[in-house]
């Protein structure tokens, strides 16, 4: 009896046949419900790339046999873990978007530090009146001989770093990991990441969202953060608090929030956030562009591809989740 | 008889200290137009930061002592070759400012590349709505893989390479040079500025503005330049020929022009262009604060200064400009 396999959309066309070659394949795009439910006790492997809506949990329920999850992204905090069953082995993409990603972390960075977001809007407005360039100068960030601090140091994290040492910068890095890497300052713990926050001048933040990320970056750490400084967000939008966020762009005009993840409504992200950031001059504000720009070329597909085609031919797939942080 | 030293505005105190040590230090800001008509004729060196307005040709026509211009800034396109004598030594500060131009580069190369300035002015409009991803993705240019090209291969030049290299992109460069840089692809004479034109994918001016460099990107190479392509200036705006750069965005939507330098007006740098470059979707503008970005700590200044003391102390100065380049 063959593997089955059930496909959600995103999976390029060549890709699809490469796996039909150890299972058999079947794509949710084609199914109606009727024939969904028949087929969902039988499923052994899902791929998916954001979690598809039709597989809500009474679906789920359904897929008794299943034992693998791969997702196409990165993050896997889309995935109803707690309707699936405990033996289902959960696979994420880490490492699929990690230039791109990390690219855009950079993109959003210098976008803020050297003001270019803030001068190109001011300028576009009539009756433009530089102030004298000292003063000019004396807004933009020279990142030579500063402090970039990482929160979070997978893949996304190390290409971040790599970067700021191009540029000269001292290069802080917060994670769980025990590995450290010269020319990289490796810190732990909560007094690992307040050092992080206290003596950067520009933070990104490189994190899974899971269960102990989820709000992280709230009051008490902005408030520890340097006045002008630049909080960069490539990962997750629920990493840092809405509300605390808001409040201390507001009462700090020289903090400046670049972002290219948004808060979920609806169970969606949402470009049209609860308050007004897209007022503030101190906000920055890309579309959830950096992972897409990875995806148009199908590498981080085919990235989750391999992973199913490693699990089927019996091998330890990579990047398993651990359930208990997503619970 | 002692050296008699005329000083430009915005030279740091302690270091107008450490020159009165060598020299007769007079500052222009403190003389009245009789006093400086009667010393002008004793001057033997000058030391500006932007060529001052009151040292007219009829002015600079009574310096006949005069052997050393030194300015503060890297480029002296401002300086009035034709009114100094032939035997006088000009001095740029040609790597004064190298790290923060060279980021600026980088600030706007990625403000455009990752389309951050023309995100967040569409996020700010009421009734935003996103392309789908992999459509948004594509609008993305990705650097890792991608070829960047710098025109002009002096101090800044080489700092935009070494952050372009960390980006993974391969590096072109085209320049005077006999040198060749491993890692880094040298192209020479009009060939070669043709080739790095036509292959790549975002190309940074880095060039001084001299007879030979006016007007250098008109219509015809902005031809030779892929359609989707990034331009960088952080040289000066009249390397670029101001009518073909706005004929060209206009007809080629997908090519960015990305500047901190605009054209002159009545011999100032005017950020009201005389072309509506900006309501250009394709264009992105700073008003000149990479150069201000570095001489709000001095470091330039005193660069200068140093110059000026190893010209009094008998030394061979750095930076001799060529004037038969400028005149």
């Amino acid at each position: 009896m063959s593997v089955k396999l059930l496909l959600g959309p995103s999976i390029p066309g060549e890709e699809i046949e490469l796996l039909r070659k150890h299972a058999e394949v079947l794509l949710l795009s084609e199914m109606g419900d009727g024939d969904l439910d028949a087929v969902l006790p039988k499923i052994d492997c899902l791929l998916v790339h954001f979690w598809p809506e039709r597989l809500d949990a009474a679906k789920v329920s359904k897929m008794t046999r299943l034992s693998l999850v791969q997702t196409g992204l990165a993050g896997v905090n889309h995935i109803p873990f707690g309707a699936l069953r405990k033996k289902v082995v959960v696979c994420s993409n880490a490492g699929g978007f990690s230039d791109e990603v990390g690219e855009h972390a950079w993109g959003l960075l210098l976008s803020a530090g050297k003001r270019v977001v803030k001068f190109d809007a001011a300028m576009r407005r009539k009756g433009f009146k530089p102030a004298p360039a000292l003063e000019l100068g004396r807004d933009i960030l020279v990142l030579k001989g500063r402090t970039l601090g990482i929160v979070g140091y997978g893949s996304i994290g190390r290409k971040v770093a790599e970067i700021g040492k191009a540029f000269g910068m001292k290069v802080m890095e917060f994670s769980r990991s025990n590995a450290e890497e010269p020319g990289i300052i490796s810190l732990r713990g909560r007094p690992g990441l307040e050092r992080v926050l206290r003596e950067s001048d520009a933070v990104v933040i490189a994190l899974p969202l899971t269960k102990s990320t989820r709000g992280m970056i709230g009051e008490k750490e902005l408030s520890m953060m340097k006045r002008e400084v630049i909080l960069v967000n490539i990962a997750r939008a629920e990493i840092v608090d809405e509300g605390a966020i808001y409040c201390h762009l507001v009462a700090n005009m020289k903090f400046i929030y670049a972002t290219d993840v948004w808060w979920m409504k609806d169970g969606k992200e949402s470009y049209a956030p609860e308050l007004p950031f897209l007022e503030l001059e101190n906000f920055i504000g890309t579309p959830h562009v950096s992972g897409p720009s990875a995806a148009v070329t199908s590498a981080p597909q085919r990235r989750a591809v391999k992973n199913v085609l490693r699990f089927l031919g019996g091998e330890e797939p990579l990047n398993v989740v651990n359930r208990s942080e997503y619970a």
